[in-house]
């Protein structure tokens, strides 16, 4: 089994400027590339924990308030929270800055899934997480938390048998 | 308020062919790639019952289970489920196929939301979507229940307030 | 020999958003890059009736007499009109549609031709197309004609052999 | 009415190299990318010879039938053959070639044609062409000939009235 | 004049995945690729320092000695140096990494030069750099040199009078 | 040992579009988009010359005076100036036009230097360049200056051996 790796090991920065084909006919990125550019950004994230290529399992929820417009640098914090066997869950952060006009803004936070495979494409196990920072510990207690939702969705486990996410819901 | 309109209006249907460069080193198309395809695909239908500019609001958990490989046709069906004002929730569908070799599988399946809005990027209401098919009203009655999922998971509902959601827990 | 095979087996709808890069100054879409879109749903056509990895062997004259605008979208359905030992015909139309203002365009019609081969780039027998509805009928009559004009254009059939192609112009 | 401008005025030469996803599963380079880039390089010309933004009006029938290889170097040569009013007619001709095999193939001979406009898209008079090789006073006396062709194939000429394109079938 | 700014808060982090379409015959990342990526970290880096739009003006001689491979990653790090009126020089490091082996390689150092311009793109003054490191000291001290160097090779000064550039050749 | 060949048979001319993505919010060309089609364009020349597959070794400074415009014509010509064992020397001359406008601006001049290899990548020699006309002769003379200029700055040569580029400085 591999040796445990520590959270910051897996740390990725990745920046984008939003050329005009990134963006709608009101010169706003547009979601799904953003969505293209998080994929790459975690999975570089899920190599440097697992040194293995990886396949994306899943993204949760990702919800997109504020614009991004043209022109505008966008800014990606990639790092892996925890891995169960072959898989390990990312957490992306997604900054936006107008630079000339002075501004930043916090846009997306979202969590994407990946399994390391070996060369056939084949499932491979992948080193634990050892959690660092206070932010690193909360997210690798409600990892958990997150898999059960992701299973129940994908039809794969039973809500009444998900007790970390009925959690979420304050119920017995 | 603009008039209602049918479920089969919105329907569009994308095809793309996996090229390399929308591949990993294991020659699978890359998740995110896909995701941006799909952005496109739910933005055009949501466009289609709105007849308006649309931005992409959010994305619902995704998952990835089948490889899709280079050379490979994918094709996406997306259809509006339901609309709330200025919202509308479209349900997309995806199949790969490697037509030399006769195959043809369903790999994905995902909800959107999109926002309409008007050429200041400010909301606008949309019309009310008539259910047509039973599969459209199966999915007419449960997007009450992820919208509910995705305000939860936005932090701007209370889970005990969730009713709908919890119901998938066969919680009082 | 492979059995034939139903004009609508072959049908594929491919939709693409105009974004900036595939315009020119004027905002419209270039001619090259519908080109390019119209050879790739065309050889999925192709591809569907034969089951087999198709090469594009000729396109027919295409005329752009309605400009597409960034920001529209490009609807093209495919479908094979008339096999020839390896080759087939295959018949696309395209529409372009600015959603938000309702309007909708018919704005191109071509022909391309494709050949089917093996892995080793060898031509091979395609399946003979059946024709279903009433245009496919004037489709596949009319095939020989396109036929006769692309072999004279190409140097390879004489004039004066054309038959089909006399009748066009009413000639003994 | 502007002044006559010479042939070898309008000549551009345009070099590609052939990239990964310009190809499709035989590494060979699709038809539809070649058209774009001879569409691209035809604009150019016709912009040299009327000094305007131009739009593609047609591309009359072009065959493929060399493989063009991953790798290679595809050269393309355009020059106006003739003018009519506001539009003008282009020639071109391209080659690939294998360098370090040392191999070089003329693959493809096209004919598009373009309309001037001036800034609000209206079609406005360009300069009469002036032949000057052999090649180019053939070119200018078919023109006539391709130009009743596309005519009649757009549905715009009567087949009967077509006096130059009957000449093609040796008939009175 | 606006006010000094320290050379951390230009630090820019770049992060890309070496793609198909990216390499050459051989699998290796094209120079000019590389470059591309480059001119935009560093622009990025001279936007933060200066607030400002800003437009290439140079990039010094840069060596590619390790071939970087299809599938690698590429981190690029760039810093002002130093600025001068309305130009900064920016400091690029670019590392190649093939993650799943275990191999992290420094491949490239290059020096680009910007001028900050306002809205119709005319020069503008930008803050002066205070260096922090040993390392930003060096490269403030050492930027006069590359700075005559650019200018004797632009044609703009007189060699004779390039004294920091002379102490290069340890010449009177 | 291969045997020599002229300068002119390793000219290549490249034509490019500046399109919307290719630009900056000034709707300039971005320097790193130039840069990418320069080294396109150098290394066909140095195939043409070395009949061999060829990496880019470097490219010199290289400044960028003139802003090309979104819509302008850009024209490259490349032509080997001299060879050293298995590396060539090549040079480029750049020019931006607004046809339009009826404008031609030469904007950039440069050398990139690139290796010949085999097919697993070791470098190979290529053949001696006979310089035709009198900036060939220019160009083969300087080369070697140019050459002591890039290992100095590389630092692979010392400064006190670079008896040709002291030259530059009119210096004993």
């Amino acid at each position: 089994m591999p040796k445990p790796k520590k959270a910051h090991e897996s740390e990725v920065t990745m920046t984008e400027m939003v050329l005009p084909n990134d963006t709608n006919t009101l010169n706003n990125l547009m979601g799904g590339r953003l969505l293209h550019w998080m994929d790459i950004c975690a999975a570089i994230s899920a190599q440097r924990h697992s040194n293995r290529i990886v396949v994306t399992a899943s993204v949760d929820n990702v919800s997109f308030s504020e614009p991004i417009r043209l022109g505008n640098i966008v800014t990606m914090k990639a790092r892996v929270t925890r891995s169960f066997n072959s898989s390990m869950e990312v957490f992306l952060e997604v900054w936006a800055e107008d630079i000339p006009a002075g501004e930043r803004l916090s846009t997306n936070r979202a969590f994407y899934t990946f399994v390391a495979v070996d060369q056939n494409g084949r499932p491979i196990e992948v080193p634990e997480l050892i959690p660092e920072t206070d932010e690193d510990n909360e997210l690798f207690a409600s990892a958990l938390r997150r898999r059960q939702l992701r299973l129940v969705l994908a039809g794969r486990m039973n809500p009444g048998d998900a007790t970390e996410l009925k959690a979420l819901f304050d119920l017995p």
